[in-house]
């Protein structure tokens, strides 16, 4: 791509926290940490950890984030710096210092502060006029300016505020020393003309707007995210705020991997160039659907399995008669051919570490390696092929059960006998807390992983309920992996203790557990018994170990 | 919604054609008319049924579906008339006279026959001049209005054509009586305003243009098909070609589900109407996720699981104070919120049977129902509630496996013994060709799935690969139905036969498979080793119905 005349388009990743939102995604720090990383590589521009206020769990994730991850050069050579690290506060001076406290050891560290504009939310939410909207979002700039010189300001509820009140407001940040002004599309139902319309309208009646960076913040309720952003992008539009695989709440954020191949196969159409390593936006993809549980559909844009699977030769065509133009985007730049590469059993040491520091995995610690070798040549002897993608899904694994963190209990062993009728789970646990050994069985009329659930529930003294069970295959063949991902809550569910079932017209409370806590865990193994057991033991320990530690519902924002 | 001196927007579904090109897709004949029916009844105004002349399975079906559902007035009171039934064809008389044998008995049909129009097929693949193309498309058209009086025509890679050229062919096709025109973004990297921008151009020189349809056809390939669609719409468009889910081939079709919603809550913004059903939306998109064994991702706009998961009042605020400009879609309008409803286990027959009907079950024969009846005793008996999630998941099943068509083996019986180092696995199955009963056992190293598929490997005498292995549990709960999709494809894996195991370079052809036949299969059932079992020879029974039958890659085209 020639980088002429052009700007850079400024890539404002926040997987980790608006991505995070996503209900039932809860990273633990390791998971994060392990996300981080792999977004540096990828040449993100600017990083949002989290919301260090929100929680003591936010607060050590954005600042182990800003330490491990801040300083970090690996991939970055073209671009020449570390990736900034940005922490979200409200406008409020506790907010500011706490996410500055977070931060303060990242080399290239922003604050990025937010506060509503919309009359609704100043006179329902907030309970203040304007004049003091404007105050406030003032003092919260000037206060973080003190702090660092990279700030950010948000009008949450953008879009429904007066767009002349929004021009006052902005102006008046831009001289209190903000330097990007993100604009939200916050209820997700802009079309493209009325969001670059109104990025068009802010960026002409805003004093000073030619001294800041203007950035898109979309959401996808509609299935127009990434049209929305484009369409701010030709507007004025320099940072996009996106997430991998466009995860986020409800129907999610704009998706990183669309915007950036639309700007990279339309160099002539947009007025900015970008500087991702689109050939790992395959494996960060799927690193992030494991660890967050949220699959990605085969029809999926850029990073969907089918995505690449052209069936005519018409493409080819295209590529030979016009190039310049047209530029097919080949499945090599965004690393989907890559995902297959394998290793076999007599695959050594060597060829193991080099293939992990290809996959981003190159600073593990010695105990680390040495466990991930072990689980490699584990898989190894029941699957002749080991691939990437079996590598991404053991690594994940082994990021999400690190030792030390959330991990209170371990399967130490599992027996099931299954048959037409019903299925019988005798599980053995350690709690590595107590150091006890545990035995139980359960039988389940519905199935072996209902007899290994309950018999798990037995041993933990707890009642948890389901609210989500998926497998898939890594790869092909029947000794693939199987990547397991569950949802839980504790508590036992309504229908357990209701006798009228014979209802017809009762509707199960599908909302109820919104504002309750909810957890997810994952694990893989290529028995999928193994694998259920391992997921279900990695959402308990979540479970476990945030119990009362966080309050769900308090850090939702709309920006 | 208000219908005022607006045009109304045809919907024009292709599911089960340009759907069904996704790949590993192949839908059964009670598939497509199970799908078929819905489609009617969610209010679609024109079916893209098949491509008849591509194989004597896809004129059945397509015949079939003109006979069954061509008639069909369910749902559809306030249209006033039945769904169109669209065959498509080439533009030669051989395949129009098969497109129009197969839709005749519809009592409102349509046939819709293409032609490329680019250069480069133009000298590459059909190795005919341009005069010589015009040619074509008008006797194509010509010879297809002789037989129906709804034709339409599509100029294939119109994208790529010499947008003149395009016009003049346009016009031509028009005075030949072809009353849609449908325009291809064939190659899906259109950003919205160059799609936009052709269609208007087109429109404003293509002779007798306001006398027919303009149809739109966008591709997903940069996540951007909904904005170009509706683009499209403001420049004159008034068909669009969509799919339920937005699957097809790569990254799929625009999903119908997010075209209609954007009109729906934007009336003033579009100049079109729309007479979509849209709280059938849910479960529409629940059985051809089933179906197709297309996964649909939690964050996906409109029909994702976390779509609705709001975690604010800020909706709630928004409804109240802007109602008119600013219409929130309620999970009601979509019907997120049936899905739960549920049947107990004293539910009766009356019960069952209205549920059917609300679910569109409503004319199975005394003999389904009864099958469908027990399925659901079943179910009740291990799982207190059941909901409409599980009757779709239980009847999808009934639908893919019903009796006399692809099926020659069923599951008599199952043992598994599954530890922590290998599985055993034996499998009793019935030939209900010969009626002969088979029983063999395997062992499994990756454990109890392994077991069981080489145990029924066995038995049906085939070497298998397994492509794709997905379980999606229906619903919440530990007795959940667990929903398993597989692909598969016949032969040896060359992994399975290969020695050079140490090889660290060595990449698994992923793309070997692209050209051969593959099958998926689904199964149903709250056991889901059952489940697994139900799916494995789901498509297997479709492997052996199918062998031979029909020739992939010859049937794939880019309209």
């Amino acid at each position: 791509m020639t980088i002429t005349n052009k700007d850079k388009l400024i890539i404002f990743d926040t997987t980790l926290r608006d991505g995070e939102q996503s209900p039932g995604v809860t990273l633990t720090v390791n998971e994060k940490i392990e996300i981080a990383k792999q977004l540096s590589r990828l040449g993100v521009d600017v990083l949002e950890a989290g919301f260090p206020v929100a929680s003591q769990g936010d607060f050590d994730s954005v600042q182990r984030i800003a330490n491990e991850v801040g300083p970090l050069m690996v991939g970055r050579e073209a671009i020449g710096k570390p990736i900034t690290i940005a922490g979200l506060a409200r406008a409020v001076p506790a907010d500011i210092q706490r996410c500055y406290d977070a931060i303060a050891n990242a080399p290239h560290k922003r604050i990025h502060t937010f506060l509503a504009t919309s009359d609704i939310h100043l006179e329902h939410k907030l309970k203040i006029t304007r004049d003091e909207c404007v105050k406030r979002a003032v003092a919260a700039v000037s206060f973080a300016k003190t702090l660092v010189a990279d700030v950010e300001f948000s009008p949450e509820d953008a879009g429904r505020s007066d767009q002349d009140f929004l021009c006052t407001v902005l102006s008046a940040v831009i001289e209190a020393g903000a330097t990007t002004l993100n604009i939200p599309d916050t209820v997700g139902y802009n079309m493209p003309e009325e969001y670059g319309a109104m990025i068009k309208y802010l960026i002409a009646n805003t004093k000073g707007s030619d001294k800041v960076i203007w950035s898109a913040h979309c959401h996808n309720d509609l299935g127009l995210a990434t049209a929305n952003t484009l369409s701010g992008i030709c507007n004025g539009i320099r940072q996009v705020e996106v997430t991998i695989n466009g995860i986020g709440e409800r129907a999610g954020n704009t998706a990183m991997e669309e915007i950036v191949m639309a700007v990279h196969t339309h160099p002539d159409f947009f007025p900015v160039y970008h500087t991702i390593n689109t050939p790992l936006f395959f494996r960060i993809s799927q690193l992030v659907s494991s660890l967050s549980g949220m699959v990605v559909q085969p029809n999926k844009a850029i990073v969907g399995a089918n995505a690449f699977l052209h069936e005519s030769g018409i493409h080819q065509d295209g590529v030979l008669k016009n190039k310049q133009t047209y530029e097919i985007i080949s499945p090599e730049t965004v690393g989907a051919n890559t995902v297959n590469l394998v290793l076999g059993k007599h695959s050594g040491r060597a060829a193991f570490r080099s293939r992990l520091q290809e996959l981003g995995f190159g600073e593990l610690t010695e105990e680390e390696f040495q466990i991930a070798f072990n689980s490699f040549k584990t898989l190894a002897d029941s699957k002749k092929r080991v691939t990437e993608q079996d590598l991404l899904a053991l690594l994940s694994d082994q990021v999400s059960s690190s030792a030390g963190e959330n991990t209170t209990y371990t399967v130490k062993s599992l027996q099931v006998v299954s048959g037409t009728s019903f299925a019988t789970a005798t599980v053995q646990l350690q709690n590595t807390q107590t150091g006890d050994v545990l035995i139980d069985a359960a039988i389940g009329k519905s199935g072996p992983i209902e007899a290994v659930f309950l018999a798990i529930q037995r041993l933990v003294g707890k009642k948890i309920r389901l609210l989500k069970f998926d497998i898939t295959a890594v790869g092909q063949g029947v000794d693939a992996l199987g990547q397991v991902s569950v949802k839980i809550a504790e508590g036992s569910a309504s229908s357990a203790s209701s006798d009228s079932e014979d209802s017809v017209t009762e509707t199960e409370d599908k909302d109820a557990g919104l504002n309750e806590a909810t957890y997810h865990g994952h694990g893989a193994d290529s028995d999928i018994i193994q694998a259920a057991t391992k997921a279900y033991l990695n959402a308990i320990n979540r479970l476990v170990a945030n119990e009362s530690k966080r309050i769900l519902g308090e850090r939702k924002v709309d920006v």
